[in-house]
Parts: C-alpha cells; structure tokens; sequence
C-alpha cells in the first residue's frame, strides 16, 4: 500500500467522482481546443491528463522549451472547470535525444536494438536517459507547480509496457549492483543461484550478466532475480520522478498509470503501490468468456494494491481498442457497464485514452470520447449519459471497498516463478488460476477480496492462494499462525514447492505447506494436452495431478481421482482449516469445491438466492453495485434501497443497478 | 503504362509468339550446348535469356572479365536462329564483392545482416553496389549491344524479390532524401506523419529512421511512406541500369522481370511499368482453390499495368517449383493451359524458368523445359507440342487485350495501407477480396479488366474497387466524376477511410466516399475468428461489418443483415450509382450481390448461358481463349470460329480452346 | 566402429553390468556425501560420473586449482567401492573465462551472440577455448590419471547438444580450412557446390562463409558441407581431449556420451564412433505412440554404432525429464523396462542423470536416484530393485549382442541431405521413415539390427534402406554387389536420387539405383497435406508418390496405386532382389508389406505366433529379453529358459522377462 496518500483534490473542491481522459490537443488545430472544452463540459468532464507524450513538442532540440501551447491549454482548461492531471512528460524521449544517444536505446534478449519508430525506446537504467528526463521534470514542476488547473502529478506513462526487459551493458550493470545490494557477497550470491550446476560459480561480481540469449535454459534464480531487478528497477526511475516532485511541490499527489489487467505479469505493482501518493490504473478488457470476470478481478486486485483504498481508473476505452488482433467495438450498455465496475471496486475516477479519437498515428482505430465521427454520436451521447451517472455518485468518493469475509492472495512472486521454464509443465497459467477461483466466488454469489501476499490476512475467514509456489519462510509462518488462528486456507497444486530463492523444500511436495496441508507427493503427474483427469466429485481435472498421500491428523479427503488417489484434502486445525486443490478444475469445476469449502468456513452470500451467479455485487460502504454477468435481463428481487443509477426491479443485459443501502 | 513502346523483335522479324525460356548453360559442360541448341529447335524456341546470375563468372574478380563462353554461346544460339534477352547480369553480386564491401549487404528490420549463400544480397540504395553494377552494365552493353542475337535487355532479375525491404544506414540515407523530396520541409512531414503522437516531432531530418524494431507500432505513416520509398529506391536502381543501356543501344528495348502473382505486394508495378520500354512478368501458381482464378487475374493485372498493349511472360514453370512447402507437379494439360491463359491475356511471349533443370544448387528440383529424365520424358514432349501451339497463334502477337465493359480497380497504396498493423483487425486481405470480386465475375461468365487506380476509367461501364482504403482528394473527385458521368462505381468496407498521409476523413466512415455513397459508419464492427454476419439476401459475412446509416438520397438498401441493418447499399446518381457492401462474402456471396449489379448497370455475359462459370473468357481482338474451369470436360455450344487450339466442340479438363472469330 | 576398444573395469574386477549415475556432490553440503555413499551401495550403485560441470569450481579463476573437495569424494566413493568415470570437466566455460574471452561465444545463424546463462557457451573450433580446456584436461589426467577409483575418462559432455552449429568468424576460418583439405583446389569446390547458380562462383577461399542468415535458400551443398565440417570439428575437438587422455594415461579408456535417441541429427556418431575406446550414449524418451520403439531403435543403433559391440548407456532418467513441454512421470515398471531395453541391446551400464535430485538450478524438476521426496520414496524402492537385477545379469556384460537376419541402414549424410530446404516436399522426415520399418519388424515380431551405412552388409539376408538419398558411386556399387551376392535390397521414395555432392543423377529417378530397381520415375509427385494415396493392398500411402515406369527386366509390381501406377515393385536379381516403396506407409501400412517382402526372402520370426507383435525380443548370446509393447499382460508361451528376471508364465503390462536360454 502506499506510504503516503493524497487525494488529488483542490482545496475547497466538493466531493466528486472524476470523470475524462488522456487530452492530447497537440494532436489538433487552435480552432479545435475551444471546441473540446466545450464538449468536455457538455460531457462532464472534471479531469484531463495533459503533455504525456509532449516532451518533444516541449523540448524541440536540448535545452530549448516550447511552453506556449500547454500554458494556453491549461488555462483554457482552468477557465472551463477541468483540473488537470500533468504528466511529466517523459514518457517517450524525443528523437533529439535518441539520436544524438542512441546508448539510451534497450536491447532486447536476443541482442536487438530497440530503435525509435512506437514509444518508450529507453531503458529503465539509463544514467543518460535519467539525466534528461529528470531535467524535463524539473522544468514542468518549477513552471506549473503553482498551476490553479493542476491537482495531480502523472509520472511517465505504464512504465514497463514496453521497455520493461532491457539487456543491454546499462541493465547488466545496474543488475550487479541490486545484486550486490540484496545478496552482500558473492558467495550468498552464488548459493542462492545454485550456481555449482553447469559450471556458473562467479568469482568477481562483474562476470554477471542479464539472461541474454542463452544456449538453453538460463538459470532459473537468475532469471527469477532478472524479473525482480527489472521492476525494481522501473520502481527507483519512478522514485526518482517523484522525488523531483514532492522536493519542488510537496502538496501535489503524483501517481503513475499502472497496468493491473489481463496478463500483464512483469511488473510488481503490490510492491509499486508504496511509492505513488494514490494509486492508478489503465484497464482494457480481453476478449473471451471470462472478459467481464477479469475487469472485475483487476478492479479488485488494484483495490487490494492500493490498501482498500479509492483509486484512480487512468485509462479505459470507450469502445474498441486498436492493438488486439480484432477489435470489436463495446456493445450498448458495456461503456457504463465497465466503468461503474470499476468505480464499484474501489475507483474514484473513470478516465479514458483518450478525448478526441486522433486522425493520424499509431492509435487513431482506438476509440475515445469523441469518436471520428463526430459528437453527433452514439458513443458521444452515451459519454454524457455515464458524466451524469458519475454526477449522481458523487458521494461515494473518498470511500473505500468494504471488506469482504474471503480473500484470493495474489502474489507477483508465484507469477514469475511457476511459469518459468524446466518445469514440470509449461501448460500451468497463475493468473487463470487465481481468476478461475474468482470466477467462481462470483458463481457463487460470494464476495472475495483479491490481495497481494504481503496484505494482512487475519481480517478473512478463508484466504484462498492458488498456485502459491513461492513459500519463504516467514510467509510459512504467517500461513501457519493464520490457520492456528482459526482461519481457513486454500490452496493448490504446485504450491509450497520453493523458497525465495526457488530452491525446493525438500522430503516431498508441497514443501514448506506440507506439514500445515498434512499430506505428501513424491512425484508431479502433470497431464499432456487433451487428457484429463475424472474426480469422484464429478469434476475433470487437466493440466496437472498429483498422488497425494495423506500423512497428517485431521485430513479428510473431500474428492479423489476416479483412477484412485486423493485429489482435494482439507485438514482440519483447530477451528480453522488447510485444504489442497492438486489439479486444475477449471471455474465450473471449482464451484462445487469452493462451495463446499464456503460451507464448511459458514461463509454464505450476501445475495438472494435466486441472483447467485447471475450478477456481481460489489459494495462500497453504503452503496451496492449489481451487475449483470449474463447475456440476458435479470429480474431484481430481495435487493431494498435508494436506486442511484439503472432499474431497481430489471437489471438489463449489460447493465448495472447501483442502490444506497437503506 | 510505359512511357515507350518498343518490342523485342529484330528488323525483318515476322510477327510471333516468343517462346523460351532462362538459359543456364554456364551450369553445364560445352557438349551439352550444342545439344541444348539443337533441342531448343526441335521444341520451337524463339527466345532465351542469358547471364542472369553470371556476374560471377564473367568477372571472376574485380575488373577481370571472362567474356569467351558468353560470346561462344550467343554465336551458336544466332547461329541456331534463337534471339536473345540478355541479362545485365547484376541480379546477384560475386562473392568477391561482397567480401570487399560486405557495406553492401541488406540489413533487415531486426538489425540482421543477410549475408551471401542465397540470391540478391545487396541493397538498393548502397551507391558502391550501384557503382560496380553500373560498370558492367556498361560493359555488357558495349561488348553484346550489336550482336545480332541479341533482341532486348533484361536488367537484373526479379527487383525486389527478396531484397525489397533493407533498413541499412544505406537505406535510412536515401529514405532520408527521397522524404526531403517529397516533403520539401520538416513541418510538412511532421504533419503528415502526425509526429505530435508519442513525442515523435523531429527537429532535424538526421534523426529520421526506416521504421526498424521497435517497442511497439511504429508510425503508420513512416511506416507506409516506408514502402513507398522501398518500391521506388527499386525504381531508381531499374532506371539506372536502363539509363546506361538506353545511352548505349537506344534501339533495343530494355525490360525487367515483374512479379505480379499471388501475394506479392511490395513493388508497385504500376508505378515502374513506365520505366521498361516492355512490360514482363513472372508467374508462379499457388496451390489452392482459386489458383487458376489467381493466374488469370495476375496475367489481367499484368495487362492492367501495361496499359492494355502486349507484354511478357518471362517465367513459369512447366511442372512443380521448389519454393513451396509441397511441390506438386502440374497435371496433363495445365502446362498448355496456364501457358495459353496468359496468352490469352495479352502475353506475346512464353518464357519458362528454366530451359535444362540443374543438377545441383537451390533450384534443382525446380521444373524445367528439359528434366531431369531427360528429352525422352512426357513433360519434354509436352513442351514441344506448345511450341506448335504457340507458331500457330503467331498472328495474334501484337494485338492488345480488347477491353471489357467492367474493371476491378487495383491500388498498391490501399493494399500497402489497409493491411498495416492497429487497424480494426488484422485478418482483412486487400487482394484476397480483389480476387473474390475476380472469380465472381467469372462465375458470371462476365469479363472485367483488372486496372491500376491511375487508370483512366472513363470507358468502363462498371468499376469494382474492392476494399479503396486509401483515397486521396484527387481520387474522390474522380470517382464522383465517373459516376455523375453515369459510371457505377462498386466499393466495399474499410474504402475511402484515409487520405495519402494515411489520415482519417472525419466525420464518419467511410470518409472521402461518404456523400458519393450516401452512407454514413460511425464505428467499424469487425468480426472474431468463427463469427459471421447473416444477410436476409442468403449470404454469409465474415472478417468485417458496419453498422451502415443511410444519409444520402436514392439510396436503395439491397441487402440487410438479419440482425438488423443495412449491409448493401445503392444510390443512384443521375443514370449512374454508387454501391457499398460492408462485409466480406468470399466469391459465392459476391456471385448474387455481383449479377443483381451487372443487371443493374447492363452488363450482360458474352457466353452462352450453360458455359458461364464453367469456363473462362478472354478476347484478343478476333481470338476468343476458352479455358475449362472445371475438373470436368465442358461442352462448347454456341461458340463459332476457326479453332486454332484444342477442340471446338469438346472442352477438356484443364483444356483450352482457342477460336478465330469469324 | 571403435578404432580400439577398451572396457572400464578395474584389473581383477568381476564381470558385472555397471549401475550408476552423473554425481554432483558439489551441488550439496559436505555432510551429504556420506549418506551419499551408503546409498549408493544401499542401491547397488558400482560407478558415477563425476565433475563433468565443475569447471568452475576447480578452477574458481584463472590458473588457480581447487582441487581438494574432488580428491575427497573420489577418495570416499574408492572407500565405499565405487568406480568413477571422471569427466575432464570441460563441458562448459566458467564465467571468468567467456567474460576474459567473450569470443568463445557461439553465434549463430541470425548473428545472435549465445550468452552464457545455460551451458555450452562455446565455439567448438575456438582456439582460446580449446587452449584453456586442454589444459585443464592436462592438469586432471596428471592429478587423478592413477587414483584407484578411475576406471574411465569422459570426455567433456554431450558434445554439440547446444553449440554444434556456429556460425562465428572462427567457424568461417575452419570451415575453410577443412573445405581446402576436402576439396584440394577452388576448382573442384565450385564444382561440387554448383557455384555457377546464383552467382556464387569464388575466386579466393577467403570469400568462403558458413551458410549464415541469408536472403533465400543458401547454396544446398554448402549447407550440407557446413553439417559435415559441424560434425567433424567436434569430432577434431573430441580427439584433441582424447590424445591429451591417451598421452597422458594410456591405460585408462576414454569415452564421451554421444545423444543417440529422438530427432537428434546434427552429430554423425556412425563416424565419431572411431575416436572413443568405448561407445557411450544418453537417452531419454519422447512422448507418443512410438515412444518405446523409438527407445529400442535408438539402443539399437548404438549398438550398430559401436560395431556390436557393449556399450555404455550413460544417462537416461528413472522418471520425468524437466525439459519437455509437460514432463510426464514414469509409469510403475517403466524404470526397469526402459533400462533392461538398453541392456538387451548391449548396453554393459546402466547410468542416469542424476544421483541425487537438485534443489537449484535448471534441472532440477529432472528425476534422479534419489529424489526431492527422500529415500523413503517409491522411486527409489525401484531404484533398489533394479540394482538387483543387473546384479544377477552380470554374466552378460561383454557379449555383444547377437546379429540379425535383417537390417535397416541409418545413413547420416541421407538424414542430413533428404531434410534440407527446396526439396520436392518438405513434409519428409529421414528418421520417421526409418523409424516405421522398425516399428513394422517389431510388429511382425522380427528382429532387425539398425546399422550405419558403411556398415560391411553381407551378413544380413535383407538389408532394408529407407530414404537412401545420398548414393555415391562407392555406395552403389556396394548394393549392387549385395544385391547380387543373393542379397534383398529394400528402398524407398527420395533414394538414389543425388550423389555425396548433392548432385542429381540424371536421366530419371532414383537415379543411382535406378538400374538396380528396374524403374525410371520422371516427376516427383509429393503429396499436399490432407491428401493420401490408396493402393491396392489395402494400405494408403501419403507425403509422397511416385509414378514408377517399370524398365527394367524381372521386376513385379507387389502393389499399385487405385488411381493407376506401380507403388512398390521389386525385381529379382538371381537369388536376390531390388525393392522399391513409392510412398509413405507408415508403421500399419508396412507390416503387410515387409510381411510379404520378409517371406520371400525366406526370413521367418523366432517369435511364437501369439507373441509376435505383442512383445519385442532382443537376443544378447543366451539371454532373450522380452519386452511387453502392450498395455496388457501377455502369457509368455513357447519360451524356455532360466528366468533371470520378471516371470516366465505372465509378462505384466511394462514388463521384462529375461531368460537364459538353455
């Protein structure tokens, strides 16, 4: 959670829900900007993101700066009502600098140059690049600090998007040196790499290097430190932004635009969260079955990055993106569908990438507020329509997500590690896991809180940690006392196996949760694409069995393989419990698990009967948000209260009821 | 179409068919020459062409010439009555070349050096590659302009075919001078590639690039000035070389070997065929449905480029190629038919790769006029019976394609632009729906000229111009010409989108031909793999839809899809119209959309009505070719003439007839 | 063959197989050596490999030696019994050396440097690594060359697994270099690679590259060329190891572990086989249907390889490998089935990969001896039990194992050459082809020995060579003399048709052996995938077909194709015979047809009918191995003998019964 945190708020400003997007009028005509305030005011805009890709039209040539245009801008904007959330511009250098220090450019893994032509062509560890781009912060903050329109600092831009793995000499140095910082000697650097395998014992720390292409599998703690360096070291440039800022204009909060969605695993956004005064996030849905599901779990997990906290949606889209491989525009209802899920989960403002859709460039498929065209629109008349929505919810800023009695841990560590290569299966997907148990506490009608692994636990009757791979010690200990203590434990195959520095626990699988679960397995019995394993429950499993063999007091084995075997343990401990999951069920297979387990933890829903998997509740202190996760009207009964946006008796397809609890 | 005119024949010369083919013999030891003249005889070869890949061996190292095979073969080929298209014989550098200057190897996109081994491993724009070649050209020129065998040149080989993209420093010099041209100012190109996105502005033309790797979508319009640099640095290079030889031998007549076939795409043939004083073409069939269909319309297109006159087959191939993943040898008939059908499209030459298949190097199991088996073998024999063919229709050499009432439009700035990358989808194919629209007129029995978009349209009742994405002012005012003319004009989905720069026409889709179709899209609807779009007309759409607005008058909805919303529109527009099929219906869905509007507009087939579909059309002035689309034989009723091919009466599979109309 | 033979046992030592394992003690603390050791001798363990990765660790840096931990587990292991098979410790480069000499650095086709990371991060013809490698070699023969433990030395490890194709400058130098000894002159080198094709005729050895990246397919004879020099320069480095050995301990036999199994192409171990004093080999099981038959081909080729002599089965798994995409586990009895296969092919050792699992490192989801789970594990209860068995097979080590009837000819040149690009099909696959004719024999419960191609064949009464590409005029002429030695030659599609140069042999397939087989064949016809053949046998053929002119006199037609044409012909040859398959069976479409070829040439199983098919048989002098291929018990009937393993009444499903036959 962060350290700090401000809400980007002016002094005196009643409460509100932001509501606007990226604005890039640098993109269009003078004539064009008058119009766009106009129409954001029509639209209620509150909030624009300014200069983000600006530096360079700020800083045509080194050390020349070309101001006008924003300061006109902005208090164009500061005329009309909108505040401002200022990037620092630094998101991508401009071709003066790459050019004259092509030495800032990354390398990929296979020793290519990244050359300019897209975006974010520098890496994370450049001293060049740093130099430059610090400069340039310096500058705005010293020029706008004092700006009226300015109510928040927007460091970069999704930082790590694509720049996140640089090889180059640059990262390899600064890569010895967070290895110097974390292991003091070579000797504990050379233990933790296990590198007496294949001849890799260093003798001077300057023969490490980043895993570049290798011959094959490179070493898998160097590979797994590579991956924590790598955000790590994107986390101290976005220090260093900040630092800038909060030196020269210590009340204005700075956030940067995370990623939390999809697939998105390289950056380590629960450790990221400590260094933002609130937390953001840019979110676009994947399509599939589980699309409205992951939006859900995203809006919940970057809720659990920020602490509970309110946070900002940076981005969305109104309709179609531009970079899938088919981009299907949003159907009728999906733009308020997806942006008060959000705001369900935590979000105090719904921005978009971006105003006005661009006419030229790599994005201008991509939709925005005001499409190509025009504002006689669909899509521009359902934009006002959502402002007014957004209007209507004002109170509900400034409150955080109401706790729920389950929790998923969600842990980057695991991520990484589980899914590397040289393992038992290269078929076994973290993220589907851990989205597969939310999928079916919304089945369920069961609310879930999606947290990182450091988040405190003790406040949830059941944590459930699919595939929580990685168990150093202390995390071990605080699973053990969470148990002791009553609570009640999930967890799945492939977890427990290793420690930090992915050495196995040795004497049997799962390792450091072997003794907590009370069970044993010699072997992994991962399965080949296309078998299957049938449990007695009725399930099929696939990607991965175990044969687990029960050796603890108080195991009962709730579910075991048709071809024999103990496929799903719970051990009871005390009043608490520890169950293991040894195969992947998949979300209708883990429905009937879960809910047994839910049972058996007296964990019931919140919701009637009848509504169970058929909508999302979310609840922010007084107000409940119920979305239709169906393809058809839902009829709502046994749901009392004020209703603030929808229908309080048919929730439509697509669409959402937002009730204060009376 | 070409700036001159003029045909490779030598003073006295009657009128003819060429017929030859690529002639090795440095491939082969001397007695086998004299063999090779004697067989060429026996099979009717008018034509060969000499020295294509001999640079090597006729300057075995630099500025030492080994002239006396070259010399010895040219006599005994005059001798033998046979003409020659001489090569220039810089389609691939010597090995002694590029390991003095390996500055001349192509480096591509991923920064990789292509290095010798295979073919055309040198860069368009490196002046020293120019530098050498140019010497021999000069060379050549001086030592073979007056032998009496020789009747045309050739420069190079295939521009393009595998060294069409090269993103050396080389490139970005000359990609840099050829944007000061066009562009004249800094602003100028900052606008049009609308650099204000992603902080791409340039302040100096030394910091623009080729669009080499990068992190993510390079700019689109950098991106697609990039192939049009690429295509014309080509262009320069052809020019050069025929520069030299016009100065050399102005009369005898300078050409290059196109590849207008199946997917080839990046040399914009209908640019360069105003630099070679002939058109030739290469043509290689792919396997698959609409392979015959493809061969008629690249031989169409062929025709298309060089403005209606006569032109070249320079290569195909008696039986199977090497290149592909599975070579099938051709099937009794189709070496006639393929041969005839470009004939029959205005081709006054039939050329094979090559005439002796090799025993060894890359091509080896590349089909040939003599196999491998020998002149005792089918495939030989085969060959000598086109030589009869082919010395029949001597007559028709000369006469240009005679025009059709309809012509499908072929533009290589769309297909360039429509298939770039951050588009709606990925799966739309340019030429693939050109093709669509082709084999439907087929189906129909009716006959339409494939035509660059430069093409003057005036005489054509109808004007296909499938998936026109690209759509200058220029272009708009003259398709609003042509249909207040009382032209019809018929487009389809993603047309008229952008303008030269590859920006948007605002306001709504599909832009530029918005009023003159009287339509209006606000967001493109593409579909996922699988999905599909029913029409109420019985057809099936995929791969797009648009939610089309009638906006314009006399605008007819002729189709709807079943969900609701027109899918074909028509307006009329005086005794002219404007049509818009927003869907892709692959060849069967085109067929009843395609018939409604040749009705509409007129059109009517030339065949009786039980041979349409059945077979293809082609009129040469009086020779009408039939060819059998079919696998079966085909009945010919109704068609009366002097049968100068096959039978008049009986269509075989894979047969062809050729008739004189009387 | 082995030029000299040398068995690793110790003077006075009782015959016995050898069971063991690659052993890491360094991997572990000093106090795991001792449970280490009692162990081993608890599992019957009698050698380990050791140090093959401890490069590193021996030579921490340059020219200083840390010897003392290697001279305390070899002490420990002679203490406890167990011989040692030293490795030179070689295998891969410590840090300091590639970060002192990064030029010992792989590159490869792409230009890409290979980091280190992995393993084997070196240039096979580097002359700074053979340097420091071959003194390394030095100081550990000098220091253990007369330790009591020493039985073998290992050479370096699985040679070329990663780093056989390298494509850097000190690869062009020794390409070079071993082109001119081949070669001679540049005369008979452009001859032989066809230079005049393409312009690629050289005039100065120093123009002379590997086939790197390049534009097109590179010149076919250079690429075949380039695998030979590949091949051989490990095999030059081999030898260099191997003489420093020799040199230094004369007495001591010198082996390295070749990788005969699967796809493995790239080393031509039929000609390594000459520079060891025993032939080792690593093998581990690919998934699928003919997963077991492609373990006993591979031990079966071994032994061909070694010239029938024993061999040592290095390294091979007890259960799951970590480096497919799902590593299944071994199935209960696969442990002793997979290795009691290797030993019924000759194998005198049974070796794995790895004593004790690791905890780290890349491999350390690969099974071991002992695995993570403990002693106390199924695995090495199994481990126990197999030790006892080859215990009571000690009788057996040094018999060779017993020659076949009949022979499939495995030829690396033809495996090498009949894959590469620009080929009539590229759905060819050398070793699939191969492997199907065995898997038929197995079927028809015939033994077959698999034999290099210049094996001496007058031995075997049917000699079966599929896809015998590469047909020098030596070899010819020895099919010939087979062949009418009374010999029954059996061939099929693609054979005979190019020379050593990859030259084609004119005048109609399959060339050299066109005589010998009585057919000329003019085109090649592959087929497309999807497409198949049906023959009149019954059996349908796919990939290929040929449409066979019978030309020659005594040759029947055993099979045509429905759609007309010979499929596979034989011709008789006095009391011999030529055979030809025009098409890809597959194992079900071979059997009948080896039946029948089988029963003419009067070779009979010596397998009871009902067992045929079912089990395979494997004969070592007295001893018959018989290995269940089914998923079901089979009743062992018609065998007699002395039980040494397994039952002699009921072979269970994965089981092994070994007789003495008496």
């Amino acid at each position: 959670m962060t350290t700090r945190w401000l809400r980007p708020t002016r002094p005196g400003q009643q409460p509100r829900l932001e509501y606007g997007a990226d604005y890039n009028p640098e993109q269009w005509p003078r004539e064009v900007w008058d119009e766009d305030v106009r129409a954001m005011r029509a639209a209620g805009v509150t909030i624009v993101s300014l200069a983000i890709f600006s530096w360079a039209r700020l800083e045509p040539t080194e050390g020349e700066y070309d101001f006008g245009w924003l300061d006109e801008i902005l208090d164009l904007l500061h005329a009309g009502g909108i505040s401002v959330d200022l990037a620092t511009a630094t998101a991508s250098p401009p071709p003066w600098l790459t050019t004259k220090h092509p030495e800032i450019l990354p390398v990929d893994q296979q020793g290519r140059t990244i050359w300019p032509g897209g975006r974010q062509q520098w890496r994370p560890t450049s001293p060049i690049f740093r130099e430059h781009a610090l400069r340039l912060v310096r500058v705005m903050a010293e020029r706008y600090g004092n700006h009226p329109a300015l109510t928040a600092w927007h460091v970069s831009n999704e930082l790590g998007c694509h720049n996140i793995y640089d090889y180059s000499d640059d990262a390899a140095a600064a890569f010895r040196s967070w290895l110097q910082s974390k292991y003091g000697t070579l000797d504990a650097l050379n233990a933790a790499w296990g590198t007496s395998f294949w001849s890799q014992h260093y003798s001077d720390w300057a023969q490490i290097l980043p895993p570049r292409l290798a011959a094959t599998h490179p070493n898998p703690t160097q590979q797994l430190d590579f991956k924590r360096f790598s955000s790590e070291a994107l986390r101290v440039y976005l220090r260093a932004e900040r630092d800038v800022l909060h030196e020269l204009t210590p009340g204005i909060p700075v956030t940067t635009n995370f990623m939390i969605m999809g697939e998105q695993k390289p950056m380590d956004y629960a450790a990221w969260a400590a260094d933002v005064d609130f937390v953001s996030n840019d979110h676009y849905r994947l399509p599939g079955a589980q699309s409205l599901d992951d939006l859900s779990f995203s809006a919940n997990l970057t809720g659990g990055v920020a602490g509970g906290r309110p946070w900002f949606l940076m981005e969305h889209s109104t309709s179609a993106v531009n970079w899938q491989p088919v981009n299907v525009p949003k159907k009728p209802g999906e733009l308020a569908r997806d942006s008060l899920t959000h705001v369900a989960h935590g979000a105090d403002a719904v921005c978009f990438f971006q105003w006005r859709q661009s006419k030229a460039g790599a994005e201008k498929y991509h939709s925005a507020m005001v499409p190509h065209a025009g504002e006689d629109s669909t899509l521009f008349r359902d934009v006002v329509a959502l402002g007014d929505t957004l209007r209507k919810l004002a109170p509900i800023s400034g409150t955080g997500r109401t706790p729920s009695r389950a929790a998923i841990v969600f842990d980057w560590d695991s991520w990484w590690a589980s899914e590397q290569d040289s393992h038992p299966t290269d078929r076994l997907r973290y993220k589907q896991e851990a989205l597969d148990w939310y999928t079916a506490f919304l089945d369920l009608g069961v609310r879930a809180d999606v947290v990182p692994s450091h988040a405190d636990l003790a406040g949830y009757d059941m944590v459930v940690a699919p595939i929580l791979h990685v168990v150093p010690q202390a995390l071990r200990e605080r699973l053990e006392s969470y148990v002791n203590a009553g609570g009640h434990l999930v967890t799945t195959y492939f977890s427990g196996v290793v420690d930090e520095n992915d050495h196995i626990w040795l004497g049997g699988y799962p390792g450091a949760l072997r003794d907590l679960l009370g069970i044993r397995i010699e072997e992994f019995e991962p399965l080949l694409d296309g078998d299957s394993a049938a449990l007695d429950n009725g399930t099929i499993g696939t990607v991965w069995t175990d044969h687990v063999e029960v050796t603890g007091a108080g195991v009962e084995v709730l579910a075991s393989y048709k071809d024999g075997g103990a496929a799903i343990t719970r051990r009871s401990v005390g009043t608490g419990s520890a169950a293991y999951v040894s195969t992947r069920l998949g979300p209708e297979g883990l429905v009937p698990v879960l809910g047994d387990l839910l049972q058996r933890a007296g964990i019931v829903s919140e919701l009637p009967e009848e509504l169970r998997g058929r909508v999302e509740l979310a609840v922010r202190g007084d107000y409940w948000f119920v979305v239709n996760r169906t393809a058809e009207p839902v009829e709502l009964t046994g749901l009392d209260g004020e209703v603030l946006h929808g229908s309080g008796t048919l929730l439509e397809a697509r669409g959402v009821t937002v009730l204060r609890k009376v």
